[in-house]
């Protein structure tokens, strides 16, 4: 690999990638040589007849002939020489393979729009900004594992396929089922909830949703990445929120310690691993200090705005130097019907929402264990007890108390970054135009 | 946890899981409580007044209304007792907490039928057999991933929703995605080929993927987890071999470790990690093999069947004492356009399966990279040109050779203890006519 190559003692090596730029001088050639390590600058003097004339022989008539983009192995000494801005070394070829040659004119550029950019997501994805976010991807999914793994948490894979919606009748794909529909999963929600009932105790699950979202914003996709755990005999929505700051640290500090260096020299960003536990405000309260911070959120209902989540978001910067908040409490109103409500106050959720700079990332909360009150809730949320049947067999059967999140693992990655688009962290985009590539 | 009760002192505990049996006798009680790490029995001796008649005090009375299933809190003397069969431990009760009271009829029994079962797949899952099912997928999949982390694999999270057909326009799912059709992705195979264009390198995806299949076999389902890899630079097929062997062992060794005794217990089956390398055939050997053991396959095209595949796997059993054995060159007139075919033979392919106890759980592959064959290739396999351009596009723009394979995760632990039945191997099976609970 080319990162190894500046650790190697001079003498002779071979490298394999793709054609980063070519300079094809009179004297002497120069290549730039990426692979998904660095890159390395390839050089090949250009040999001369007893006239002085430049001879036409390899590798440089292959030089001359490359394109950008094009997969090469190249093979030639290492010389470590201070005077190669790129990395203090080069290689002086002996010879060049090309195993495929792109086509000449490249369709993206450094400046090219961000649909522009998806259209070509393959050539965009070579850019190493974008190579280091599905490295960093990879470290913090994995951190996220090991420490599910060494809490004895069991990994399911939930059926995507469902007979009804997991989440509600809008924003719902349908799929031809031989002579049926079937529907696409929204969220693992009901099948993460059977796992307790089945007494796995705690489980997690990392795998796509979808939504039939039609809108068109850098948050929203219509199939995404879900990070979803769930455990049981909590005995509130805060369990859950230990065990989510715990995954947090454990993400972040693989992150920080794997790729911090990185991320500060291509993003300009200091990765922080937050301290625990991260600050909590109830929601009400947290409208209150926006409100005197002088935003009114702009809702009949009692919800937050993205603007209201940036306010508080900063607040808690400012009074805490924190990046996340869990915003709490939140009104049964906006909630789903299988949020468990206080005990005191049915107005009020044992939910919350994670904030991570100025956005929400994931939402929790305390389930509703006992059937009679959460076939009630169902009912009182327009949802068609027929349908949930199935769903509340989970309950009659006996079910002990418990909770968990789910949250947007592109987001997460976003956020973490300060990038502004969800397109830039996610593989494959796809919005309601966008299915290709 | 229940597990951790064997090395506790005797002294107060609290336990919590479900109860699995109630013995309510006129002088004490019994009831065997299971979490999901195992059973302990509690008692409970009956209270009785001056004329030595029982008194209906508690948790006495709880007791005697408890339901098979329902999920209890459980305090009370934890007494270290040879002469309990359930471990040598039993917790003398001093309080029981019901945490959700299950209905008392039990829709299932030991031998009730697997779609029985399947219908109260929550209720099969509390069965030891089948949590230990799910522990050891999740322990089989980390270590998977362990291998390919340290070993710089990016992990991707390809689409499951793409605009044509990743494999054939048989066995696929249409989705009503807006004003158009998508359809439901049947391997990730062109995105996991698009990590190479990218110049990713080397990556690992375990995901779902599609297939609308009708068929009601054992070993088929209509959605599955699908165990993705590709990794770029090979020579051959022979390198997707080497890092598929290594992928094994590594799994099969954390397995051994963590549960080899349990399997041992409770499915009387010897965990093995297999030797490398794996027996390696080409499959026109094997069928010359099957045939000398009597077996001639009755197909018109080249390819094994699976009486054929069971023959081939008692063969390398005897020969070699190996569970394992790659199939390898299958002809390209049975294997996808994708395959790269031999140099000098372009009726074969860099391919393989890989069979495990007599059964396949994988095909690999070299992939062609050289894109004028890759469309002559998708031509003559009636492929639609226009449909592909989005995937051609990955290779004309330069791609690195490179390769990888695609493994059914409920195969594999279904082989590896012996099963005969994919949905005992699932978490929630969907087939043709299932897609509840």
């Amino acid at each position: 690999m080319i990162k190894d190559l500046a650790a190697a003692s001079d003498g002779p090596v071979t490298v394999a990638g793709w054609v980063e730029t070519v300079r094809d001088q009179k004297k002497v050639q120069f290549v730039v040589l990426r692979d998904e390590t660095g890159a390395v600058q390839l050089v090949n003097p250009r040999n001369v007849d007893a006239e002085g004339v430049v001879i036409a022989d390899e590798p440089a008539t292959t030089i001359s002939g490359l394109s950008q983009g094009s997969f090469v192995t190249a093979t030639g000494e290492l010389k470590h020489d201070e005077r190669v801005k790129l990395g203090g070394i080069e290689i002086k070829l002996s010879s060049l393979t090309v195993a495929t040659a792109a086509i000449p004119e490249t369709p993206i550029a450094g400046d090219s729009g961000i649909d522009k950019r998806m259209d070509w997501r393959f050539l965009d994805l070579r850019e190493p900004k974008n190579n280091l976010i599905f490295r960093i991807q990879t470290t913090f999914e994995h951190a996220l594992r090991e420490y599910w793994v060494s809490n004895d948490f069991i990994e399911i894979h939930t059926p995507k396929l469902m007979a009804s919606p997991s989440e509600s009748r809008a924003e719902l794909f349908e799929v031809e089922y031989f002579d049926r529909t079937a529907y696409l999963s929204q969220s693992p929600q009901f099948f993460k909830q059977m796992a307790q009932s089945a007494g796995f105790g705690k489980i997690f699950e990392i795998g796509p949703a979808f939504r039939a979202d039609p809108s068109f914003t850098s948050r929203h996709a219509t199939e995404f990445t879900s990070v979803d755990t769930e455990l049981s005999w909590i005995d509130s929505h805060e369990d859950v929120m230990t065990l989510h700051e715990n995954l947090i640290v454990a993400g972040f500090t693989a992150v920080k310690e794997k790729h911090g260096e990185q991320i500060k020299e291509l993003f300009d960003v200091e990765v922080v691993v937050p301290s625990t536990p991260f600050p909590r405000i109830p929601l009400a309260e947290a409208k209150r200090i926006v409100a005197e911070r002088g935003y009114e959120v702009p809702r009949h209902d009692d919800d937050m705005d993205p603007e209201g989540e940036r306010q508080i978001s900063a607040y808690v910067k400012e009074e805490f130097g924190h990046e996340f908040v869990f915003l709490t409490d939140y009104a049964s109103s906006i909630r789903p019907f299988y949020h468990m409500r206080h005990a005191d106050d049915a107005s009020l959720t044992n939910s919350y929402d994670l904030i991570f700079n100025g956005v929400e990332i994931s939402t929790g909360a305390q389930r509703e264990h006992r059937v009679e009150i959460l076939e009630e809730q169902a009912r009182e949320k327009g949802l068609e007890p027929e349908e949930l049947d199935f769903y509340l067999d989970f309950f009659r059967y006996g079910v002990p108390p418990h909770g968990g999140f789910g949250m947007g693992l592109a987001r997460v990655l976003m956020l973490m970054l300060h990038l502004s688009n969800l397109r830039e962290t996610t593989y494959l985009f796809r919005g309601p135009t966008r299915l290709l590539p």
